[in-house]
Order: structure tokens, then C-alpha cells, then sequence
């Protein structure tokens, strides 16, 4: 059931889940049992008793359910997104040893394509960037070049939808791994990466997700790749029998071969507390209720102004978007504080770009009417 | 000043600071008003309204005072300390292209030895992995085709201590990077990284420094290197004009180079609070602290089991010991599972080793006592 009480918006809407987003009004909560109850008392043996050393899996296995993966195959080894991507394009490369492109969607969100670039320097591959039509095409014609295809299901910019499975079979026909940023689409659209056969994935646990600033980011490994895949982030919890201690490294069977160090468990603690509604709703209602509020605040904003409404720089068909939208708006920053002030919390891309996002968990009706009213006269006064 | 009283010990002994530590009793308060009164009510403006963005260099520079290190010279960017690792390895191999060796100490703690054999594989070198006296030799017969000598001022099973001045001035003797894990000496050894002329350095956030289970590690890069080195995780927060989203990276001046994608917020909110009593006190005062507790101890069992005392596997001169100390007791493990049902933590490395750190912020003589009556009676029990 969807309960937005339960979330501790303090009388602000939230349009910015593709961000950030509130916590959850039991968080502190959970955050004090984990430091009185399980570290203070049980200490080191936390470890063990209290399942911390569990928890990259644990969430794995919450994270598999939205993500349209079976268990045991995505993993919360506790590095920062840009550091798993690192992790995951080097094993791709790995994985097609003699091709000589790391091929990126020129609408990635610039960590990954700087990710990209340091790999393939690494490597000696070459990166290429495409744009989106580019993208397809050099699959096409020089597919069987490319080690790995990296794209997002949703442009971070503008929302708008690339289709994980025809992407993916393009890149299989030419024998290229299909590599996913799914951060900005995780808890929100169904990306089905089992029945869509993606090779590599990953994403942050912030955004839609809602494990708060920097939550760790999470790496996806179907199980036909996990006795293959060679990642270079070999750290101890990635070992197939790590408390041997072992002077070599023998990587895990399974999904464990995809941790790294010693995992950061109070960022674990949140992030798992973070995953149960959105488990609990599950993904196919979350994407319903997601689209639903999205067409609600555009037709409230066609109403009211609909010369604004008309300045959308995402796709018309809601079905073509992820969870957000962006409006071509003059002096976007200036907006986003007029706004903020008022309690509706949105982002902007200077120059021109305001982004809104429809998490489905703490968004309402209410909510968005009181959006479009403070948006209208945030544009009338910042004229 | 020291007071036990603060950390949330829960009548217990901690006596495996070297491993995690008892939470500050104020931490579950700390996290609340993160999560509360940041979080919550300033939404995604907490980065900049409430120094989420510059956590990373304010961690790092309470850090560099408890490293012997001038202010801007060590960041948190909120990865594992594998990956830290690996990120500064990297690095430093960079800034010797044309030496293939990856010098690294065989007593390092594992999970370091895989990383260097890691980069080494990465970039066409070779690790060469030397018990101490035979690093040193290295160094002296070969040192010329050493890029970087990795190394640990406290072995991690018997706290004997390498002293990092000789060491890094032979480093460097033989044109030679000095690189060091800091994780089983921070906050409880003084390591004077600038007096020392140490050129890179990495450390976990828990054990002494007390972040809690897997807290974040940090990187330390003198200021005389920052400008020329070249780190692989070159995430968006390592960007100089990060919220430009350029499509290409341009490395940031000074430590802000070392970060990496978003940092974790919440684990170094956590670090950042387990730090301010350790640099109230000062790591002078820790280390003898520490080394009087240890002394006490020892003297206490030598008066209850002079055999047990003579069992010791670190060095006797405390000087020439880190924050802990190792003991060879046959059923290393019972030994630990029956300490820890009386409330005595310890640690035990199969098959005969236990080990007994002294964390000089809530270590005290009365609870020393009853960890030797503790230790004798299981040591009795157990045979």
C-alpha cells in the first residue's frame, strides 16, 4: 500500500525523487537499533549475528525484485556509483578481449562517461560516444568492434526512455555486452533485466531508491556471466573463502565475486530500510502510480498555463518517459529557489531546465496542484 | 580528556579496538539530527547547507591531524579501503611508467596483497611480495625497478611496528614511492606523514578511528604530488568544476583530485562524529595512553599466568608495538567465544593467536583486570 504519510516530507513536496527524496519517518529509528541493539551490544560479532556481513546480499536480493532479476545475482559491495561502474566496464572489457571500443551514450550522466574514458585508458580500448541515433548506428555498422554498449533506460536530463531490450538484442547481435546505468530508472520503471538478457548493470542507491545522499551503489551480474566475470576491485569480501586470509585472491562463486572491501554497514542499515515499501508495492504499481502523477501535473499545468505545459522537453507519451519530466524554463536555477522557498522541491539544469519527479511512494494529487500553483507564480515573479 | 564513560560499552571490555570499537554513546543522537533536521528538512540542498559536499575534506582534515599531516591533504571520498587502495596503487604506478615492480610486505592484511596484484595485472607490472627484512633487501639490491613500496607501520597479527621514516627514506633512497595502509595505526599511533616525507597513504574509518563497521577509508596525497597524480576513479566528484557536466574529466587541484563518484553521506556522518574525542585527546596522548594500558595488562598477567604473559607474539619493548598486542593461545577461537560470553572482546586468528588491542579512549585499568581473570579462566576452561 502506498502511504506518503510515512514519509518525513515535513509539509514540502517532493519533486526531486529522481534525486534525493525524503527518508522515512522510521529511519532514525533503524539507524538506533542498529547502533544500541546489534553494534553496541554484539559488537564484532554483529558481523555475523546480526547478518551485517549478509547485508550486500540481502539487499541484492530486495533490489532483484524491483529490478526483474532473479536472487542472487545483484550485489551492494558498498562503493560509490562511479567506482562500481569502474568495476563493472573493466570486467566487460575483460570479457571481450579483443575488441577495441567502449561504446557510451553521449547522454550518460558525466561520471560514467569520465568512468568510460579512465577504462578504456586503462585498457588501451578506445571509448566512442554517440548520441542516441549515433549510438544505434554504430552498433550497426561496427558492432562487432564495440567490447561493451553502456546506456541508461532513462536520460537524466529529460526522462525520455531508451528500450533496454531491442538495445540489448542490437548489441548481442554483434556480440557486444550490454552495460546499464539504471540509477535514474531503479524503483520506478520495470527494466526486466533477466527476461531483457543484460549482461552488466548497475546503480546508485539514492534516487527512487531512497537510501539517502551517497547511498551505495549496486552491481547486477546474471548468473550465466558469474564464473566468467574478472573484476579488478578484487578486495577481500570478493574472496571465495575470505577469512583463510589467503595471500592470494580466488574469486567467490556467484554474485560475491562482485564485492570489493569490508562493507559500509551504516549506509547498508539505511538503504535496506530504504528498499522495503518499494518492495512491498512492487515495481509494476510504483510505475503505474509514477505516470499517473506525472499526467495529473501536466494536465493541471495545461490548465492553469498552458504555454508552460507546452515547454516540455520530454516526450508527450508518458509511456516514453521514466519517472521525471523537464520543462525548458528561463533562469531555471532562480526558479528552483523560489520554489524551494516555498516548500516544493525541484532541480534545474542551468541554463534553461527544470526536472520533476513522480515518486510514486510520497507524491499526491494534493501535493502537485499546490506544485503547479507555486510554479506559475514562481515564472510570473522571477520575469 | 578521556572518558570512558561516553562510548556505549554496555558493561563490556573492548579489548578489539584494533578491529571495531564501541559506538560513541551520542552517535544514534548524531544520526537522528542527520537524518532529522538535515536530511529531511533541507532535502538535496543538505550537500551544500549543511556540508554534505565538503565532508569528504572536513573528515580529511581532522584526519590529517591525528596523521601528522598539514590541513588539505587527505580526503574521504567514501569508498572501501580495497578500492581506495587500489585507486591510490594505480596512481602511484602511474607516476613510475618505467619501473615493474609492485614491491608489497608479506605480512600485509590480505585483502591488500590482492589489490596489488590487481593493479600489477591492470598495468603490466609485477608484484613482488617480501616478508620484512627481505623488503628492505629488495629495496636495497633492486629498489631501481620498484615503482612503489607498500607497506603497514603496525603488522596487523602481532602489532610489531615498522618505522615509517627509515622505510620511506629508503623508498625513496632508490627513486621509489612510499605508499602505506594506515588502518592498524590510525588515531592510535603517531605516523607524522609530512615529517616523514610518506608519498601516498590509505586507511580504513574503523578500528581505532571508531566510524563503526566498514566506515569509510581515506587518502592521504601530500600537496608536493597533487598536481601530478592521476587516479583511475576519476568520478564527477574528482571533477574540477564538477556541476558544469562537462563530458570530459578535468582533475581537481589539491585532495579534491582523490574523490570519486557521490560520497556516502550517512557512513561519513558517522565517521566524522567517531573522530572529534580522538582529536580532542591528540594522538600524542593516545599512543601513550595506549601503550600504559598495554603495559598494565601485560603486567597484570605476568603477576596471574607468567606462562600465559611469556606466550607474547609481539615485540616486548612497547615501544616497537602499534595499539595491540598478540598472545599464542592454543584454541584461539574457544578462547574468543568464551571471553565474549563474559563480555570480554577479543580477537582471535586461528589457529593460535589472539589479539588484544588497547583503545585509550574507553580502555580502562579496572576492566584490564577483569579481562586477565577473564582470559586465565577460559584459558583453564578451554584445555
Amino acid at each position: 500500500m502506498i502511504r506518503p504519510q510515512d514519509y518525513a516530507t515535513e509539509g514540502a513536496v517532493h519533486l526531486n525523487g529522481n534525486s534525493l527524496g525524503p527518508p522515512l519517518r522510521t529511519l532514525a529509528g533503524e539507524l538506533e537499533r542498529f547502533v544500541s541493539e546489534q553494534w553496541a551490544r554484539r559488537q564484532v560479532r554483529g558481523w555475523w549475528q546480526d547478518g551485517w556481513l549478509d547485508l550486500p546480499r540481502t539487499i541484492g536480493d530486495k533490489l532483484a525484485a524491483l529490478l526483474g532479476a532473479a536472487p542472487g545475482q545483484i550485489v551492494v559491495a558498498g562503493e560509490t556509483t562511479s567506482s562500481t561502474l569502474f568495476n563493472v566496464l573493466v570486467a566487460a572489457c575483460r570479457l571481450r578481449p579483443d575488441r577495441p571500443v567502449l561504446l557510451i551514450e553521449a547522454e550518460s550522466f558525466p561520471t560514467d562517461l569520465y568512468i568510460a574514458d579512465s577504462v578504456a585508458r586503462l585498457l588501451g580500448r578506445r571509448t566512442v560516444v554517440e548520441s542516441r541515433s549515433g549510438f544505434d548506428l554504430f552498433l550497426r555498422e561496427r558492432g562487432n568492434e564495440v567490447a561493451a554498449a553502456v546506456a541508461a533506460p532513462v536520460d537524466f536530463r529529460t526522462g525520455e526512455r531508451r528500450e533496454i531490450g531491442p538495445t540489448t538484442a542490437l548489441c548481442h547481435e554483434y556480440g557486444a555486452l550490454s552495460v546499464w546505468d539504471l540509477s535514474h530508472a531503479a524503483g520506478v520503471l520495470p527494466v526486466d533485466l533477466d527476461d531483457n538478457r543484460v549482461d552488466l548493470a548497475i546503480g546508485c542507491g539514492y534516487k527512487y531508491l531512497g537510501g539517502g545522499p551517497g547511498a551505495p551503489a549496486f552491481t547486477y551480474v546474471p548468473e550465466r556471466l558469474q564464473s566468467r566475470i574478472d573484476f579488478p576491485l578484487s578486495g577481500w569480501h570478493g574472496h571465495a573463502r575470505m577469512f583463510e586470509m589467503s595471500p592470494t585472491f580466488t574469486p567467490a562463486d556467484g554474485i560475491d565475486r562482485a564485492r570489493t572491501g569490508t562493507p559500509p554497514v551504516l549506509g547498508l542499515v539505511g538503504l535496506n530500510h530504504a528498499l522495503d515499501p518499494l518492495v512491498e508495492v512492487g515495481i509494476d504499481e510504483l510505475r503505474r502510480r509514477s505516470g499517473e502523477l506525472g499526467e495529473y501535473f501536466l494536465g493541471q499545468l495545461r490548465r492553469r498555463r498552458p504555454d508552460l505545459a507546452a515547454r516540455l522537453a520530454s516526450p508527450k507519451d508518458p509511456d516514453r518517459r521514466g519517472g521525471h519530466l523537464a520543462l525548458r524554463i528561463p533562469e531555471a536555477e532562480k526558479v528552483e529557489a523560489v520554489l524551494a522557498e516555498r516548500g516544493v522541491h525541484i532541480d534545474s539544469r542551468p541554463p534553461d531546465l527544470i526536472r520533476l519527479a513522480f515518486a510514486p511512494l510520497y507524491v499526491t494529487e494534493e501535493q502537485l496542484r499546490r506544485a503547479v500553483e507555486a510554479l506559475c507564480e514562481a515564472v510570473e515573479g522571477v520575469r
